[in-house]
């Protein structure tokens, strides 16, 4: 059993409107020291394999399919032991 | 300068139907393996401060005013020295 940490993180290339808009709200409360606000996603999850390359190839597929959009996003992920 | 990589999580006590969707779609997608699936933000910004102390205290005063919902969410960063 392991549990999966998954990062998706918009690729460097592609613009993000959110980041954008908390860099500017930040702007407004004065934080001006922060800037480059960039959004991406934090997914945890259970894997129910012993095997961690079956795990692995798991969840790989997963994000492929289903957790990012390998147009716009990259993803990496580690596996910790549970 | 600095890099801050701020992961914001629900508490744990939170229900988190985005990850409930998920979770549903990776049953449907036949990944029977995979579940207990959590959905959290991981914010990358600038910090334009040399001090570390300075650049710790304005980064958690942005996660505390603006970045996370403290009533439902917790947060956690880290610094790398850019």
């Amino acid at each position: 059993m392991f549990k999966a940490i998954i990062t998706v993180k918009l690729r460097p290339s592609i613009l993000d409107p959110e980041g954008k808009a908390i860099e500017h709200a930040l702007q407004s409360l004065d934080y001006t020291a922060l800037s480059c606000v960039r959004i991406g996603k934090r997914i945890e999850l259970q894997v129910d394999l012993d095997d961690r390359a079956a795990a692995e190839a798991a969840v790989d597929e997963a994000c492929r399919k289903l957790l990012a959009n390998t147009v716009m996003e990259d993803y990496t992920f580690e596996l910790q032991k549970a």
